[in-house]
């Protein structure tokens, strides 16, 4: 399985490509937006496409042509404002969900945000990061790809126990960003996964159980 | 007809709010956000309900009962950031479209932007605020709701001159807030109109017959 992943340069794209890339079966394959990136997913055996979310869905859509799956686990990040937020985790998220039905590409696994789908849990003090979050998980949810949407608590850097808690709705609660990395992979793994969507934090159940009990 | 008008202080708004007061079978509520502006339309004889964008959809719900119609001519304004762009302009009036749903108004007229359903062709300088009025768009049109979305060009504040061109789509132009305030009242005039999206900017033709010819 051929799997394209969005943000690929972010720590959770690289947790995640460095699995798929020992996982039987799999291939990753990073989408970048510079040489320099490039360069370093090279080093380490990784294919690489260079592409910007910010440029049309045709151009994406070349991009993800050939892929099994999708996935898309970019953010414009903290230190931007919110109209990159507006650009890159609304309409980029948007634009690559296109892309990926005009590819042909119907597996799509979008890192989404914890009670994303429910207003009344938005912290205020990231509200217009979570309306961004929202509205692509609502046009995933809309298209006609076999969608999984994983909704994480408070990312954490520190190596994964994994052992997480998956439900429709969580608390609040923190996860490694490695436990998350092994989630992505326990979900392209599964087809009972495909439309369905859930909170993720870290607790006891073992990843692949949880998903498979999802 | 009782027609909500949200952002009903915006001058689109004003226009709207007097045209449906001197017009038979139409009274205008004022949906205001502060008791001064309450003062200001009850001078004039406009009902006003108080609520906030910022609401819930349960307020929301309450302030849209009993209504026949709703308006959105709301925006965050030029004057705010891209996070309130986020808030009101794109979950605002998503909120709007729940509320509406949830209490039975049926009849939904947007105020969008001139080519909001074409990213190509998305002003670069205002792109986040495009993307904000695009996927509210889209959200009403996977509504349940009777939806007008209307998208004017550049707004002008000269008098207008009750002609209009309305296409799906046009070229890029302007048009004063009066003559698209008089297109809300034709549309809601005319069930032609239902599940109709077009471009508008100031034109030829006489406005009842550009609605009645969409």
């Amino acid at each position: 399985m051929k799997v394209l992943i969005v943000g690929a340069n972010g720590q959770i794209g690289k947790h995640l490509a460095a699995l798929l890339k020992e996982s039987q079966g799999y291939s990753p394959i990073a989408m970048v937006r510079s040489e320099e990136q490039a360069e370093e997913f090279g080093k380490s055996g990784v294919e690489t496409r260079l592409a910007n979310l910010e440029g049309t869905v045709t151009e994406l859509a070349q991009t993800a042509s050939g892929c099994d799956a999708i996935v898309f686990t970019a953010g414009s990040g903290g230190q931007t404002g919110a109209d990159k937020t507006l650009l890159i985790d609304l309409d980029g998220a948007v634009k690559m969900v296109e892309a990926a039905e005009k590819a042909g590409v119907v597996r799509f696994v979008m890192v989404s945000a914890l009670q994303a789908h429910n207003r009344e849990n938005w912290n205020e003090h990231i509200k217009p990061y979570y309306v961004a979050k929202h509205y692509a998980d609502k046009m995933l949810i809309n298209s006609s790809l076999h969608y999984t949407i994983i909704r994480p608590g408070g990312l954490l850097n520190e190596p994964g126990t994994g052992r997480v808690s998956a439900a429709e709705n969580l608390d609040r609660g923190s996860i490694a960003r490695e436990d998350v990395a092994k989630t992505i992979l326990a979900v392209l793994d599964n087809e009972n996964s495909i439309r369905q969507s859930f909170d993720l934090i870290s607790g006891d159940t073992e990843i692949a159980k949880a998903v498979q009990n999802l």
